[in-house]
C-alpha cells in the first residue's frame, strides 16, 4: 500500500492496476447491492438489449476506484471527497481492466487534489472516464 | 422490479428504499475491489485519523446507485451513463441508509434523463449527494 503524503502529491503522479471481473465479483455485487436487473444475470435479455451478452455493473467497475484512491493513490491516507464518472462502453464478466489515475490538479490551500481516472479493457477500449477530488488525511 | 419506459419518465418522479450497512458487505467489497485501506478495518486507525470508528467505504455508499436505477428508477430498462457523487458525511458499518433518486431533467430528443440523487442517514444526514445520467432501453 502507498503512504503518499499531501506535499508528494504532484500533477502527473499517476498509478495503475489491472483486475479481472469474475462471475464471483458479480455476484457478489449482486448481493450486497440489491441489484437483480437481468441486464447483468441474462444473457438472452442482454442480447435483446443489444449487448453481446450479459453486462458488468457498471458501478461495479466504478468500485475499483476505491482500490485505487485506497492502495494506490494516494494510498493509506486516502479520503475520497466526490467522484465523477462516465461510463463509455460496456464491461463484460470476464474482462481484464486496468485502472488508471493520474494527479491533474493540487490545491494547496485546501489540501486537496484531483485525478483523472480511466479504465480500460484489453482491447484497449476505454469503458469508464472520470475524476475523482481527494483528501489526504496525513495529518 | 419497476419497468418505466421512456414515456413514462417525468421530472418529480421518485424512487426510494432503506438499506442497513453490515459487516458482511463491507468484507465482500473489500473481496472484490481489494481496498484493505485500515480505515474501513481498524478503528484505532480511523479514531487517528478523526473518525469514530471505521468508515463505511464511499464507493459501497455509491454502489447502492446501481440498485436505485436497475430496480427502481427506471428498474428493467435502465443503463446509466454517467453519475457523480459528493461525500459529504462519514458512513459507519451498522448506519441504515436511505437512498432516493428523483427525475430532475427528461432530453426526449435524446432519451436520456437526470436524476437527483441523495442517500441520508437514521440521523436525517445527507451522506451523498450527486447526480446520474440514465438511459432507457424500452426498445
Amino acid at each position: 500500500m502507498n503512504r503518499y503524503r499531501f506535499e508528494d502529491i504532484k500533477v502527473g503522479l499517476k498509478a495503475s492496476f489491472t483486475v479481472k471481473i469474475t462471475e464471483e465479483m458479480m455476484n457478489s455485487f449482486r448481493n450486497i447491492t440489491g441489484d437483480i436487473n437481468p441486464l447483468h444475470t441474462d444473457d438472452d435479455f442482454a442480447v435483446k438489449k443489444g449487448f453481446e451478452g450479459k453486462v458488468a455493473y457498471g458501478m461495479l467497475t466504478a468500485s475499483f476506484l476505491s482500490a485505487l484512491a485506497g492502495v494506490y493513490l494516494p494510498g493509506e491516507n486516502s479520503l475520497i471527497r466526490q467522484v465523477e464518472v462516465k461510463f463509455k462502453k460496456p464491461v463484460f464478466p470476464g474482462d481484464e481492466l486496468t485502472v488508471t489515475g493520474e494527479v491533474s490538479d493540487v490545491n494547496e490551500e485546501f489540501k486537496i487534489f484531483d485525478m483523472k481516472v480511466t479504465v480500460v479493457n484489453a482491447s484497449g477500449d476505454k469503458v469508464l472516464r472520470g475524476t475523482m477530488q481527494m483528501g489526504v488525511l496525513d495529518a
